[in-house]
């Protein structure tokens, strides 16, 4: 046999429905077995999930192996951020775990093995896809409120950090408190604290909510106007696809000619 | 008296304003029934109370009678779901609940009573149409939400399980947590919890709201972009079916006859 | 003086920019005596305060009279719902409270007199009418929830009411709990206690979220499109009230007048 | 050189791309070093970050004279407030901060040389101008809102002072406790509490969190409406400014002049 007949074969397997779907029981069986893990479970049962979990990461190796042989340019293969992907949880998970040290992130990559599922599923892909698309035409905004939250973080350190160092220790921990008032996470006692101090300082406090929560409605509108504006152009596009159906430009050309064919009639008259 | 008879005065009384009404009120009734018994109240009353609990059962009995006399097709009945939950439902109270063992379920069984509401009224059945409708297209957002959630609970009950074995002990337990994350409920305690042991499990918070608020925002955005689309797809419709209304296409055919005319001219001329 | 005379004069008052404007400063000044009041002073300043108080009971008493005096018909005025509530604010002002018993009432019935804000600002009171206006169109969503609520809460009291007589002791009191635990407010503490007796009841509380949650949506989203939709039309009226812009109608019109003259000139040939 | 060749020169640097960068790359670096200075670090470090700090103000003020001098009318560069607010920022950094007392204003005023980010990026100036600009015109919900707060306040203080002072003091703390119940931060406390002396109380937070949430909802919606108008305004004037596209009133004209030539045909013949 040789190589474009076993490529060939390699992909007719690709493309197998029956292959995609047995390849995405496989995924959720190894969820399901990432999750029992999580319960204490006897001995035997242990050996038991190990040999189950060597079998789905050899399972797992054939069919990237498959993909890989079934594409016709290899080096392109790789240009492919799920393929990478793919593989690099595939070939990790081949690493022995028999230490205790290395055991936890032999079983944390393991748990990267559940995102296959939305390598493997077409409308998960270009779901997430749309999502991290949305992202950069936020930039603005996220740029924005993080000048917002090192300012307040900023400030709060420079005020506060003799009141409670845990909460307004340096910079970064003033961050993460800002965001914990952000979410109303117990924030009052944060603000009852400083306001015993500084009694002024609910200001701080009410200004941070109000310019996050703008600025954070101002996100949500601006990717419902996107979300929106992607819609009507699709639809438009479809619109003027769709034949036999008369413009505004096709009746002026219409009309146009219609007022040719008089005007030739009068000269012919005269 | 025949059946045919039988069955067409059945379907008179079902048809009657008066009986839809009589019905609502013995729902609500039931309802108020419902909501007495939480009190604690006396003997005597308790008597009472169980004496209308028994006359609503025999109404909603007779009810569901007529209802299925009406039906033209007995078979056909038991194919609305709403037809066999109310049944259900009234067959259900019919058993005796004098054991306390059962007691409490025959209570449960009773309180479902109050959802013959939505049965009965027209537009709540078409409004909880409507929301069950727009589940099914959310579907794939739903999907890569629970991977989301799966994916931090298993890395969670990996990590942590072993600072707190009641938010992490097992990944269902740690779904659960994961969720109380998410509504912002006491999070700062989960979260500063671990970072006692592992500082930077900040991060691992931070992504996760940041996902599934994300995601979250999309699913609702997804609603409202479907929402518009029906509305202005019905308004389009309620365009076009209005009489008497030019169209582009009306336009482009009254111009080509017109053309067509003058040609005519044209040729009788020569 | 008759009359006629008078009622004219009243109306040039009432009308007057200075007058209004007046108005608005005194139910400004009186807010600010309300707040005033809520600090603990001394003995001469509520002397003063008290002096003030009833300045402004005069003030507002001698405006309504003008109101009353330059309505054309008298009988008319208390249709207006705005003219109650504020004859009602003032006339209740003017019973004395010296009681210690009723100096509350009395202090509560002058607060409402900062809502006399609302009735002289025409803007507010578009905004407060259309706000109200939305409401009953949201009715069938709003009952919905409340049997959502309701159904809850009745199962709440029947399962959980052993385990916490203040939380879940009658159904109304069960409903209380229902809406903290859609706000959030430790919402976790209240499902922790119950799980120690019923593992499963996480169910009950997500389901109950899940519904909330949902339903709430649906209703922001039914405002969202209802102003739109008003929004639109509105777009629209004004689109159609513009002169000489040109309507498809119009141009059939216009064709359909062409087509007639060819013909009269092919027949006028024959 | 003359002051005319001294403009040009200023002009040229301002308005060159890599001066710029260069000032981005300064401010930055000046928000790193206000981020350091939050750690604990040892005294020869401070010696080195107050040298860099001297350095940064120094080339700030370089670059806002050569904004100064590349102006072209000197006075109307203080009418920019983004101008003043720099120049504000820079020459208030000039004052010696050597004391301990004014130390703390020193190091707050240099936070807000982070904020020249925006005042250098015109993208982020945009933003936050569009931002501003969205205020005003929820100007009268904001009123309402706040005439909602007061009233509440207010009830709150006359009922609730006698039985938590510090929640309820008067009318200032009464509105802070409110916003604090608006953002659902342990709301339920502030309720039982009062409800152990008014079991009706409940009707009062109730009431206040529907009209709140009610009130916001509105504004959130005003916001998007405003929003999509403005995006709508612009892609129709973008349409008219498409050149070559026949509008409704063109084509209207066009077939009037048409009759016309008919008419005129007519007449030759009679």
């Amino acid at each position: 046999m040789n190589i474009q007949q076993f490529q060939a074969r390699a992909e007719a397997i690709r493309d197998n429905k029956a292959f995609e779907l047995f390849v995405v029981t496989i995924i959720i069986f190894s969820a399901l077995l990432i999750g029992a893990r999580s319960y204490t479970i006897g001995g035997p049962w242990m050996t038991v999930l190990n040999v189950l979990d060597t079998g789905i990461t050899v399972i797992f190796l054939v069919e990237i192996l498959i993909r890989f042989l079934a594409s016709p340019q290899k080096m392109r293969f790789f240009h492919n951020g799920w393929n990478l992907f793919d593989t690099a949880v595939v070939v990790i998970s081949l690493i022995p775990v028999e230490h205790s040290e290395t055991a936890v992130i032999g079983r944390l990559v393991r748990i990267f093995r559940v995102l296959r599922m939305v390598s493997i599923i077409p409308e998960l892909r270009t779901l997430l896809n749309s999502l991290l698309r949305a992202l950069p035409q936020l930039g603005y905004v996220l740029l924005l409120m993080f000048i917002i939250y090192y300012i307040y973080a900023a400030i709060g350190t420079t005020l506060f950090a003799a009141i409670n160092d845990t909460l307004w220790g340096d910079i970064s921990v003033s961050m993460l408190t800002l965001f914990r008032v952000m979410t109303f996470e117990d924030w009052t006692d944060v603000m009852y604290e400083t306001m015993a101090v500084y009694p002024i300082s609910w200001l701080y406090y009410l200004t941070f909510i109000f310019l996050t929560t703008f600025a954070f409605l101002n996100m949500v509108i601006g990717i419902v106007v996107n979300v929106l504006e992607d819609e009507h152009a699709r639809v438009r596009a479809e619109q003027d696809a769709a034949e036999g159906k008369a413009t505004l430009d096709d009746l002026a050309q219409e009309i146009r000619e219609l007022k040719a064919l008089l005007h030739q009639q009068q000269n012919n008259k005269e």
